[in-house]
């Protein structure tokens, strides 16, 4: 080991925002990049689609740059590739279901042809010079999802990806706690952990125990139609309602375009098992008894264009729902959604649905005790919470003091920070370009904090525009002022307040030209000031005020 | 009992909308509103402060109209008070602290000279002729909450108010159950109850026991400053930092607006006992050690203005966060309010702060084990559930039913209709006109749905103007087309796309002229048409386009 040699840590992303996981690791001439993910937009980030990471760093070092190489296949780990490869075009590496995924995006973004995949088994070591990566088997809400052991001269590093321990997971096996043993015994420098789950005791229950829930719900209303929202990608959990639909005679009707691509996916993959006369499409729906029936369905987070809202509303293509509906919520609200969730259960109760809320969930993520476990097989030497709020990495960084990591050996990072490690020493050097890029409808990077910030006043008390026709000589006025507003009064009934604002300002107007203003802009701060406080003082409101002169 | 006269219960907010709750009574000539609340907007209803409820059906039966009776002095229950008793001032009953907390309120809008009161105490019943109101001891939240009896010729009405069963509350007596049975035995003809908690099994726990859980905080943490952050008009819970921080020898700092008001005036009342020399004022809070201090707040909802966010963001006035300051979240966040509070507690840690987000606090709402106990105190021949989303009311309609009420005879009401009762029958005879008023700055009711939904617009993706002047034959085009935008893209960085645009209108306008249309209007709509589509292709987005012709 050479020990005058230093591995580089540098999140770009995960740390201060909750998704757009990317963390790059470099070692002298090589970097490799752990995820590159997405994140979705903040309520204050007005008419954002996605936010994707600033890679400006990556791009600047492009030459050392060899891989993707991606932990599982969620967006927030996935969901910025298809923009970022367009400028930073390497091989990306992932498990099956991971790379499947991953592909699909790409057919869309018409990134295949140029993107070079690698499918990786677990147990798999990938050489890329001076850094290998090696896959190891976790647990997730999702099949295939791998953590990291990256072995670098200055020492091995284990990023977990997001995992939980689950001993009987419904699709292939339990995590591999022997390799991460095998690990802790050669010796680990670094382990960078999930901690989603962090502040909650105790640990996350196996998927399998939802499914047995699954069971007694579909016991329980054998005379109703069931409608099972969750999420696109669990296919374990797709899965569980399978079986018990299998179990209970009841035909299943998979519904919303992602959650039937991820199906079709996993189906070609052999990751799930759908028994033969199982499934039905949408349009035979009505050749079913409705209680021999059972709707899986994206829209468990309440997203309005989502096919259970639709259903909730009647606006659905196929679906409409009856007294009676059992629908069970198989997930829990993401922080944020709270309340788009209780509207859609609203609108199902209200059309005599009976909405199922409990039980039906188990978490992705590791809690404190399946964290412990993890620390006392691997035995880093530096603890570096990751994929979290601020709250969640300090729940994991007392977890890793709980368990005698020194508290110097504990970085809890902002995205950007280097943090330079070896054996004998960790410290951040620097801080490199970082930052979010807003995806909005086709153009990236365009909309920045100038057009947010103007959004969030449009939105809160909207614009005026005061327009008028001068001559060239900027001395006479030909044609105006006129004043039009949008999102600020409902004008046909406050036709009075936009006289008067009218009034002042062809007021204003003519003083400034009395008093020999005849400056353009000078002309526009004079309107749009006296207009500004008119305006506050009749209404406290701060509408943008728009003055164009012609 | 005149058998032939019914009652008429005439819900004007509350049901649809958590908050604004407001409900009339009539019967024959006679109209008692119950309350008279505010909601807060909706995440959709942008830019807007307050929602109050439409009274137009009281304004056209002013005559009619006796009094508001209030239940208890939260936001939700007397927040719309000063906006419709400008146009509606009938006298408003209710006990002590309600009373004064509306005073504060009508003192604000100049309106106490002009609004009569009446302070009533527990098991007064107030005379309106063929109306008459008990006013019934309850537990809640806040000190002094009632229920009512609503007596009339057609038969007794109880509505709970927003309650819970405390058996040791804090300040006050326990819930007058034995008044309630009484009631019971004598005869109910409706229950309306509060179902927010219906949805929970089981009990909701005594406010004495988060007195005992901050004993034990302050007992663990003899070298901290305290920071505790509540709701404002929660006296009992202040009451009990208070006796903690006397027990382990803590001056008190009350900050934060309206948390000071609200003790200002209980202490006034004497509902919260302050013991001598324990509340300093925050100008003395140097004055001290700090392990000898507790700072109790506003702000436990995340709200950005609130002195709690204030400290986290290290920009309060007198306060600043330091290293191992130990902060309490005595509260649970309101859904749609989790994102905030989660930012708080993630500026607080960053700062070193310790946060206890757990066990110090309790619901002021009772749980279906208190519901039962109502129910079957009261026996009413009909259950109306009120407060509460939809959820929460066909919650509280399974446990009547579960409790033995026909399932007739429960009246999941929307607002605006009126049910007409009496022992013989219950029946919707119609819906009165309804609705939410909204204010925005100084005006009430100017903003409607066309300026919300421009406002959506605008924030979703901006505004795109189109200016040009023509002659008075609208033949010739004098000057223009130019082309402005905001909130759609950062004009600097994106000229292109905007020369093009303008290109475009050029092109239109003068293609409009050569064909010889010439009305404004409809040049108008060609433009606008045409930069909508040309906008969406180059960009997937729909900013409003404004065309002005000068």
């Amino acid at each position: 080991m050479d020990n005058n040699k230093k591995v580089r840590i540098i999140p770009l992303g995960g740390l201060e925002i909750i998704g757009m996981n990317i963390t790059a690791f470099e070692y002298e001439d090589t970097i490799i990049v752990v995820d590159c993910g997405l994140a979705f937009p903040e309520d204050d980030m007005l008419g954002i689609d996605l936010v994707i990471p600033d890679v400006t760093y990556l791009k600047r070092n492009i030459d050392k740059v060899k891989a993707f190489v991606i932990t599982h296949g969620h967006e927030d780990h996935i969901g910025a590739l298809p923009y970022i490869l367009k400028e930073l075009n390497v091989p990306v590496y992932g498990t099956r279901l991971t790379i499947a995924l991953i592909e699909n995006k790409l057919r869309e973004h018409e990134l295949l042809d140029i993107t070079k995949r690698h499918t990786v088994q677990f147990s798999d070591v990938i050489d890329f010079g001076d850094i290998s990566v090696e896959f190891i088997r976790t647990n997730h809400s999702i099949a295939d999802a791998a953590a990291l052991a990256i072995h670098t001269p200055a020492g091995c590093i284990v990023h977990t990806g997001d995992f939980k321990v689950d001993y009987t997971p419904v699709y292939g096996d339990p995590i591999d706690l022997t390799r991460f043993a095998e690990l802790g015994k050669e010796g680990v420098l670094a382990l960078l952990c999930d901690s989603t789950n962090a502040e909650r005791p105790g640990i996350t229950n196996s998927e399998r125990t939802v499914g047995k829930t699954f069971d007694s719900i579909f016991a329980d209303n054998k005379d109703s139609r069931i409608i099972v929202a969750t999420f696109a990608s669990n296919v374990d959990r797709v899965q569980q309602i399978i079986n018990s639909a299998y179990t209970y005679g009841r035909k299943v009707i998979v519904e919303g375009r992602s959650m039937v691509s991820v199906i079709n996916t996993a189906a070609e993959l052999g990751i799930i098992n759908i028994p033969d006369n199982t499934l039905i499409d949408i349009e035979q729906i009505n050749d079913y008894p409705e209680e021999k029936t059972v709707i899986v369905t994206t829209g468990s987070q309440g997203e309005t264009m989502a096919a259970l809202s639709r259903i909730a509303t009647n606006t659905h293509r196929k679906v409409s729902l009856n007294q009676g509906d059992v629908v069970i919520f198989s997930s829990n609200p993401i922080p944020g959604n709270e309340k788009a969730v209780s509207k859609v259960i609203n609108e199902l109760s209200m059309k005599g649905a009976d909405v199922i809320f409990q039980d039906a969930h188990v978490s992705g993520h590791a809690c404190e005790e399946e964290i412990k476990l993890i620390y006392s097989l691997v035995k880093p030497k530096y603890s570096i919470p990751v994929h979290g709020e601020y709250r969640h990495l300090k729940a994991q960084a007392r977890i890793a003091r709980s368990l005698g990591i020194e508290i110097e050996n504990i970085f809890i990072l902002k995205t950007g920070q280097v943090l330079e490690i070896d054996s004998e020493s960790a410290i951040i050097t620097e801080e490199v370009e970082n930052g979010s890029v807003f995806v909005d409808g086709l153009l990236v990077g365009d909309v920045g904090n100038v057009v947010i910030r103007d959004r969030q006043r449009l939105s809160e008390d909207g614009i005026i525009i005061i327009m008028l026709a001068m001559d060239e000589s900027g001395e006479y006025v030909i044609s105006g002022p006129v004043i039009d507003s949008r999102g600020f009064v409902y004008i046909k009934e406050s036709d009075e307040l936009i006289e008067e604002a009218r009034q002042l300002a062809c007021d204003e107007l003519y003083d400034c030209l009395d008093r020999g203003v005849t400056g353009r802009n000078k002309i526009k701060n004079v309107l749009r000031d006296a207009l500004g406080s008119f305006v506050w003082k009749k209404t406290k409101r701060k509408p943008i005020i728009l003055v164009e002169i012609l």
